[in-house]
């Protein structure tokens, strides 16, 4: 008898743990849906953006405006109840913009002078007052650049493969161009070009110019700057008709050395695997013209809400979810690099990292990336939650690259969830003086928040 | 042998005309691509766009503004190289704003006179120079107001029960609330109550106030506006601590008389089956405050644009693609109704018919209405262009209410798709002075029209 009922006990608890771990659909739908009325009603993330973007501004890591952002979202996170908060110091190259960024013609028979619309790129070298004049050549690519060779020497090299609008992600069309603009100045200082001018990285079609990081490595760093899509055309018109055209740049930007800059992290302790990590995150630097409302404002303050919803709705985790804000996404990835080895070191279990560093639009979905090993069981089992994101206006999740900062974790089998909006309206705003909070919308910030935060109550609830 | 030779021809014949129909996708995806890219690089939609808001602006059915609409979209139709362009005529009843548009608590003991942010509903009742006075009531709905009955009489009516913000599909939220501004003020007027107040339709919070109709059948007008949410949540919070409050209200609108609206149309002539129509089209009309650029000048660019690109492209349609720009959407649809009853006159045959009024984001889906002898059927077929649809990134087509002018067509057996696109930041716009071209994202329209085309393009190689 005593036997039987402990047999009975043992089968009735296995079917209680298994019931636990079978998915019903229209159960998880329903709460899943409760979740996103609590986001859409309570949740203040909208007002953190709109503190974080008018009261630090923009920041790059190193920054005074970045050191305010982490004493703001440290604060936050305390505030809100997460069990422990912390940060991660890490150096950082600093750099800092000044007052002066200019460009113009200088000799134009058809125009005379004409000042064209320029940001100064990261890490570009400054120039004296009087700036530094020299002829332009224009490329398009680097194969162009490369046939060119020594005679680009003394000369500014013009940048001005546009983005391909006819991409329907914008993203793909961003990735396409974007090495003009990272490894173009670096290679034009190889050959001996003074300067570079790359067109703006956007497929608005307007003057407003974009910034973003340039790589000199061990290269001379030259003046280079950013320009509006219109002066660009401009320039690239007036240089069909006039080869020998000058341009003078003017920037007052300096290199300072290294700073510190922390990475902030706030976590709910898990009741039954508090050593399971599920990661959700995004950059807290930014670059330094806007106020990096979507790049990446939106993804810390959707990972904040992410630990706040599970607080406010009293949900306590069976694993241990962590917001983690990166340090220096924009000019190096150092926070990201420094939090892996960290994590490594520690022998911590990260079993999923969500990141969302694609603005602040509607949601659309994710993109996945693992090891090899566990690649294909992790995405199957996400595969079962499709139609429970369909309900929420999530279709889009296929395997593909996920985020930079999270992307450091692949080797520690994390599963990795880049988190994907709406692409069509984030270049309008991206590097530019034009990422602002203004340009964020509430509900579609909060819905990114909602599809997140569906995302680890899954995670957390089934595993991966 | 004779007879052999025939046979081969037949099935020869047979089996090409299968192939003609059997759908290859990855080509249909590789031809729809270069379609989009059309589109993205070539499409003078957004210019359009900015043409009618511009130049012919908000445009009630009747007005000035909605002759000078029809005059440049019959143009612009027959210049694109519409086989033929027409109009026909509706008479409308026609109603206009006046300058003056005001409401203010006259009496609160907290705050004294309070001027509010409100704008008349189309076809309110004006009043005279010195406005009306009365004590207002608030209800939530017709229950509450129901129960009051008679003791509304003499008062206004302030109806303000808020869009639910909750709800995913902000078009949900308006379905659940609207019923409170289109019958409101006539079932006010039926208890002899003398004014409204509507809370607006938006679930953006903020104080600009919404327009739109309400109808008062052969029930007597009654002054009604619509209040912006900020004044109406300060009215409900006064009225609370204050039921006596009394509200002015002062408009100078006024109704007109009937009046003549022209529905414009124009087609390019199918080469194959000429007599098989697929309609694709909008409203021309608009609320007069904004103008009318997501409501419905949107819908209308874009199907204009559908006919503009087959030209472009030498695509010359099996079937009849006829693009329909409905007069008289918002206050009646008279445009449609006529429309419909002379198609059924003359024996027309409409095989399907799409509609784009629900603005100018991103493409989400069509939602699918037909009579029930050919629903199941149809809907089958479009189900087999699901992963075509999905490379597009338009993912969410299913049967639902399609869009108010082609309903009309429901029972003469013509397959109804209304578009949707992203319905977060609809009703910010929504019949309000914010509904103008700076809030309608280019590529965002443009890509709405690509999804329509690719529909039209589907439909005409395939059937439906």
């Amino acid at each position: 008898m005593k036997i039987n009922w402990i047999l009975i006990s043992v089968l009735f608890l296995s079917a209680t743990l298994m019931q636990a771990q079978t998915l019903n659909e229209d159960e998880e739908i329903r709460y899943l849906k409760k979740l996103y009325t609590n986001i859409l009603t309570q949740s203040p993330a909208h007002d953190w953006l709109h503190y974080l973007c008018k009261n630090a501004g923009g920041r790059l890591g190193g920054s005074p405006e970045y050191a305010a952002a982490v004493a703001y979202t440290s604060h936050m996170l305390d505030t809100i109840g997460a069990d422990k908060v912390w940060t991660q110091a890490v150096e950082v190259p600093y750099w800092r913009r000044g007052p002066v960024e200019k460009a113009r013609i200088i000799n134009s028979k058809h125009l005379g002078a004409v000042d064209l619309s320029v940001v100064a790129l990261g890490f570009s070298e400054g120039t004296d007052a009087l700036g530094m004049s020299a002829q332009v050549v224009e490329v398009k690519n680097f194969e162009e650049l490369e046939e060119l060779g020594s005679k680009v020497k003394g000369k500014i090299v013009f940048y001005n493969r546009p983005m391909e609008v006819e991409r329907l992600n914008t993203f793909h069309a961003y990735g396409a161009a974007v090495n003009q603009r990272t490894a173009g100045p670096r290679r034009a200082s190889e050959l001996g070009a003074v300067g570079a001018i790359v067109r703006s990285m956007t497929v608005k079609y307007d003057n407003v110019p974009h910034s973003g990081v340039t790589v000199f490595k061990d290269q001379k760093p030259i003046p280079a700057v950013g320009i509006g899509l219109k002066d660009a055309d401009l320039l690239s018109s007036l240089l069909k008709k006039e080869p020998q055209l000058r341009v003078n740049i003017q920037l007052s930007c300096r290199h300072m050395g290294k700073r510190t800059a922390h990475t902030v992290i706030g976590e709910i302790k898990g009741s039954e695997k508090p050593d399971e990590i599920i990661l959700v995150g995004g950059h807290l630097d930014s670059w330094d013209i806007g106020e990096g409302a979507h790049d990446d404002g939106a993804g810390v303050v959707q990972s904040m809400e992410v630990l706040h919803l599970f607080k406010r709705m009293g949900i306590r985790p069976k694993r241990t979810i962590r917001c983690v804000l990166f340090a220096n996404e924009e000019n190096g990835m150092y926070g990201a690099t420094e939090y892996a080895k960290l994590a490594k070191k520690k022998g911590e279990n990260h079993i999923a990292a969500i990141e969302s560093d694609a603005g602040g639009h509607t949601p659309v979905g994710f993109r996945m990336d693992a090891e090899a090993s566990i690649a294909k069981e992790s995405y199957a089992r996400v595969q079962k939650w499709r139609s429970i994101f369909s309900s929420l206006g999530v279709w889009d999740i296929q395997p593909g690259g996920s985020a930079a900062d999270i992307s450091r974790l692949k080797d520690q089998k994390t599963v990795l969830f880049g988190y994907r909006p709406d692409s069509q309206r984030y270049f309008d705003y991206h590097h530019s003086e034009r990422d602002v909070f203004e340009n964020v919308h509430r509900r579609e910030l909060l819905l990114g928040g909602g599809a997140m935060a569906a995302l680890v109550y899954l995670i957390d609830k089934y595993g991966i």
